[in-house]
């Protein structure tokens, strides 16, 4: 393949994922105006990857992997949507909705970037390395954060429970004991301030 | 400073900038429908790092740097806010306006972090290093891209012309003659389907 129709192909998954800015997700911004959408909250996830890499329990994680994985392990709801966090019946076929829509996806790539975003995500996915690990703890405390700043309005419509999201973000003390401090400092913060019922 | 006082100060930092969410561009996004804000823009030059750095002249460019410097390029309009790249007085005032934000911004962070952004961000700037010109030739080519799908309303709002949208585009053969063959083919495009004043 020349470069030429390399670049054909990359330029044609990066106007393909402009969508990603019109896909939005179960959580406001910060202020409370709207919804957030996935390239936001991609992009912010980004910028916790590069900052908060220190507080991984492992040192030896691997920051860019991790940064890589954020800023791609969202592409798929381009065609299979967001599934909200507490969606049970939702999550049932995500894996398989999410995989479809990786693979048609990432084919839009020249075989070697296909491959390395394939590998990615489904490291995402399977939730096993401390890079995948990390990069899951992030995207739980992101939006724990803008419930918190937001008022909890959407835990307020689904009926989340201080439960609930403990038992969402729990996970996230296997591979940072300060993140998980953190998310349960604004916790505690958010039923004291009647944002999440306890 | 403890691990707790860094987390606290980082994490303050990532709080503030959710307001990239609500800063918005000059540049439709791709369907059309609204503009488009600088987190979206940062998240999309974040995956055009990712996938285009093969395309670079150089084949030593640091390609993590290019990604770090294209997260945090536009970090300083949450105070200066957007300036249009085709406004002449804007761009006037505009390093000591986008320095302040700098300095207030970046100093929320552990000074090592401080340091580390500010001077990502005057790398950036002075498009001296081959890192902060591929970042530039991404951040001018990617609205480029947007403003030839979304059928170039802004372009026309603003009589913007085919010799300034070259003009500022033609800097991108430095660092790139893929990128720079491939930004040429959109301005013809352009032109030839009225998007773009000749």
């Amino acid at each position: 393949m020349t470069d030429v129709e390399k670049l054909t192909k990359q330029m044609e998954f990066i106007i393909e994922i402009d969508k990603m800015k019109s896909i939005y997700r179960r959580t406001k911004i910060a202020d409370k105006s709207r919804l957030e959408n996935d390239a936001e909250h991609s992009y912010h996830l980004a910028m916790m990857a590069l900052l908060l890499i220190e507080h991984a329990n492992d040192s030896n994680i691997d920051p860019i992997k991790v940064l890589k994985m954020v800023l791609i392990h969202d592409l798929v709801e381009i065609d299979a949507g967001d599934t909200y966090a507490y969606d049970a019946a939702g999550h049932q076929d995500k894996f398989e909705r999410e995989n479809a829509a990786a693979q048609r996806l990432f084919s839009i790539l020249p075989d070697e970037q296909r491959n390395e975003l394939n590998e990615l995500w489904l490291e995402f996915e399977e939730r096993q390395t401390v890079e995948a690990k990390f990069a899951s703890a992030l995207d739980s405390i992101q939006p724990l954060i803008l419930n918190y700043l937001n008022g909890g309005e959407v835990w307020k419509e689904n009926n989340i429970t201080s439960e609930m999201v403990w038992n969402r973000n729990k996970k996230i003390g296997e591979v940072s004991e300060g993140l998980w401090l953190y998310a349960q400092h604004i916790i505690r913060k958010s039923i004291e301030q009647g944002i999440l019922q306890a």
